[in-house]
């Protein structure tokens, strides 16, 4: 089973070996790929929108490539549904995938993110999933996307303090990391809130999400046609990827 | 007021003189513009994503150019929440603007569209806007958005049987027509649906857009930075209009 | 077009010829109406049932006067569901129009109104109207309808406090005056929002609500008569005015 | 314990002495009052507005002569609201305690009533009632609300047939007989249900309100007063009955 | 009219005969029953989940003996569902009662409970009854149910503090004592409510169930058996009482 | 990573070796039990409750033979809430599985069961999961839970032509077998599904769950303390297993 992990972004690939690693497990092999066409980043509504046309392109080459499920690796879930209608494939969105392990594992969640602007692209999701009256609020450690990796403690301390005000304050029983740069700190944030006396889940969204593609693939499962009809190929001006 | 007609696609402009005029009245000039980079028409989830950018380009060439409000002539509002992160003054959309006024009006709507396949679009926008307990379905007439101009009779008749079905079987108090394209018929429809016995609003989403721009106008309101923060610029690759 | 615009009580009009000018705008001329049979103010459903049999005959009345359409001059929106029984014109009412742009403008809105005893009559319409997931709350200002007038300063700087409180503490990206004797604040509102850090919408239910008659007068749209179907007459008793 | 059953019309009394006795059970004694103001009949928002004012009246006069709960004894529920503010002994409508009833006993419901146009009234009962998931639709048996007394076998014939379409056909788990001029057909409808196989409960909303008092009056139990603030009497003008 | 509460543990009766009578009102006589099969209390699903077995023998043998309803006498509403297929007889529970109870009387509830470990039953049944939208919290005094007895005035200080909490902060309009051990301390609750200016219903669930019983048994109503089918008996294994 | 299908009834294990070895994939073994207090079959609420007590002593004995986690092989999800209040490990219920996996691929779906008796189970499992809006309906195949096993191909002949009802007339996207008996035909329902013109997918519910299984461990993913708070133990009677 090879998953194709797309990075809906033009900037080089910042998964490190060990993470990669940590991906290729219980019969997966998975692949990295970014953008020709988009957005250095993804940290609002504008961002998703220069993303897709460029993962289009992306996603219809790794179908000839052989990849076998489609993991888009940002947490706004940018082209979730366009990529549905263009390829046959499962194609997983990393937050409904965490949204709908939440649900499963706890009544409420919350999320934590980077920006203060970045919410309402996930409020967006939240509702677009009908998770509205399980999602308790999403807080933001004023962080921008590209600043994180540097600054690996601090990011973790701020990130443990929203989510336990979450916790406290609003009543999450579960937390997601709303944005896959935060990959690896789910068990740091778990064992602070645990300290604090609260014993949850908290999700790091796009391995489970990797994982998550095993049910579906081994059981034959893709999106339905009748959700996501086949988009009928047009021509488009403008698009260098498509001309 | 100046209200710019953004027409999501890159084709030429195909409003009639007379169905401009008809939107210039009551205080209000109207232009209509298209795109340099877009697809040739919209029919799916697919083509709402390859218009944005592109959208994006033209409507801050509009707001330069001296534009009051922008309406997105196109009933799967493409690039709404974009645009709305992009520029300052208000940016509607005619299938939210159509909805809101049924909401107002009637207890429940249904809508009348062009193929099956953009059923989910109008679904979404649905969802989105909260109307899901008001919206009692949306049937397709099976034509393409391309042909529509050259048979307007048989648009027309299968326009009636549709909104009929919806009306009668499915407890419609009210029909939007699902695409821009069949502007002018809804007078039509509503005699129809008269004629059997049903005495109901009928809303052809764009004209009745543009005017729903006056009451924003004339009271200075434009959408929530709080809802749709201001977008920060950033680099993108490979968009030929961003460069 | 002329917009008939119902005060549904019993005390002289109080709109200044100043306020009255700025209504008539982009075509739409207003008259304003007050009540023969009603209460002398609105702060209670109680209030709300006796100024409606008096509406009833008014409404009649200005259909035979010419009117275009009907505007009830209350943010308890009294009688709206039974003017629309009543006669064929558009009926709009405040709230229902305030709370429809708000749904249009921003995710969330919250109210400010003048006592804590109406707060239940709003509440009644924010669930009527299916708002209910975008209300943040409503908050009062301790001052009765008929004493605003001579408080100006007073009422404002009351109704910023409350709108900042429904805004930074409960999250409300827009505002609504949840009485029209606040006519004119609006702007001053904003103003201050805007300088505590929220730029967003403040409306002002009574004059968004005249302009917005404007798209439905244009386009030939009224209440759906399967909504409201029409009331056939019959005998009352004890009311002077149908005798 | 007295309970008073206000009938919101100027028409003479209706209820039989036979039923009027089989309403004094359980320690229940029941009296019957009518209106001064108001209208013949209940078949429109319009005829409830006429009949709101008159029914103030005539609650205030019944708790001066020592009443412990009030009944309203129309399908329609008017002026529900208005009387919990302007009495503190309990106000119970016969559409809210039948739907809560039904509630209890089963999954869904289904409305059989009069008329077409009378169904409005009724969902905007469901819907203030927060019973919008439960209910499955109304029918109507088109008869006037005084034409039923003349025509019971006719009546039982229409609301059987309607109720076992609502059953069969759009899934009801139990039936609301939506008018209180059905009083005693429950049996009879709920036998011709279990005849055709459906054995489920059939409610008469006047009487099952009536005994509904017993729990509240036995535990001291009324309506709240932050949801029903204490109405302060104010002038009005045109209401003979308040002069 | 003879009802049966059954008290779903296997503890010895803990109902004072002042108790008691104070239920045999209206013409109702009561009996308690206890389980040969279950737990000693009640605090969590687990507890709940032993007791449904033993109750399931206690019904079917109170139905032999002529009792006409059941009340089930714990907040948790253990085998309601289970009961509801086993018996024709009405089965009532205190929750599903009080929440329907308080859904008449108030826009809002609130519940005040034992322990923190016994909320996520509560919420179970919230949503399961559908009055989520009704629902502002539930807080816990702290007490396990075997020990409320012999500290009643303790008790009645953490509800009060509780239910004003619940009042004040949440915007409870009506208070549910959430554990029927909390029997006769509605009314002091009520009082202190009132002393701090909120005048609301505070609801003692078993007694006020048992009088709601009236309403069905003087109808002839129970249960739908379209939403709880007759259980077809069938082995099973391991149960002492069913071999 | 060892996974224990706890089959809640007491006949003899009736997984065919070939359906075994199909779970044990992608790192997993799988190991059946089934139970020695309980009912020999699942068809109601009333089955249900006699699994529990004895799914309690069997999960906390696998808990103690080193299972990873729980799967329930039961569609109506009997014990789920228990058993996550008395075991650490995750627990996995293959309804509400399957149910966030259709969530994820389409919008709607429709299930398919045994018996009309059983759909009220099913209904619970939706309202309780939060899936109301996205369920479309429940079809019944009329064969009991036993009787399956020996006529697969008549059982499979009724659940396509059921499954194709739901999808065509009331709007299903994606179909759950909505028995665990059903195990393996989910393939040939969905290829005489997409011969009927439907490409969606068909959920096989006990082997998707076993697989859906593996993120949570791998992840080290279970249950939040918050939602399911760990049960106290405490004496109950009657019970073999726990004397």
């Amino acid at each position: 089973m090879r998953i194709s992990i797309i990075q809906p972004i033009t900037s080089p690939i910042d998964l490190s070996s060990e993470e990669l690693e940590g991906l290729c497990k219980n019969g997966i092999t998975c692949s990295v790929v970014n953008l020709n066409t988009g957005p250095c980043s993804i940290e609002s509504r504008t961002d998703k929108a220069f993303a897709v046309p460029g993962m289009i392109a992306t996603a219809q080459q790794e179908v000839q490539n052989g990849a076998d499920a489609i993991v888009i690796d940002c947490f706004g879930d940018p082209g979730l549904d366009v990529l549905r209608e263009v390829v046959d494939i499962p194609v997983l969105g990393v937050a409904q995938t965490s949204m709908n392990i939440c649900a499963s594992l706890a009544d409420t969640f919350g999320v934590v993110t980077i920006l203060k602007e970045s919410i309402p692209v996930i409020i967006d999701s939240v509702n677009a999933y009908g998770h509205k009256d399980r999602f308790v609020g999403c807080h933001a450690i004023d962080m921008r996307s590209l600043e994180i990796k540097g600054q690996v403690n601090e990011m973790a301390n701020r990130l443990a303090e929203q989510a336990l005000s979450l916790v406290r304050d609003k009543g999450a029983h579960s937390i997601i990391l709303g944005c896959t740069g935060f990959i690896g700190c789910a068990g740091e944030i778990r064992k602070r809130l645990e300290h604090s006396g609260f014993d949850i889940p908290v999700v790091d969204p796009m391995p489970v999400t990797v994982f998550s593609a095993i049910p579906l693939l081994r059981m034959g499962l893709t999106q339905s046609k009748e959700s996501y009809p086949r988009h009928r190929p047009k021509k488009t001006k403008g698009y260098k990827e498509f001309e």
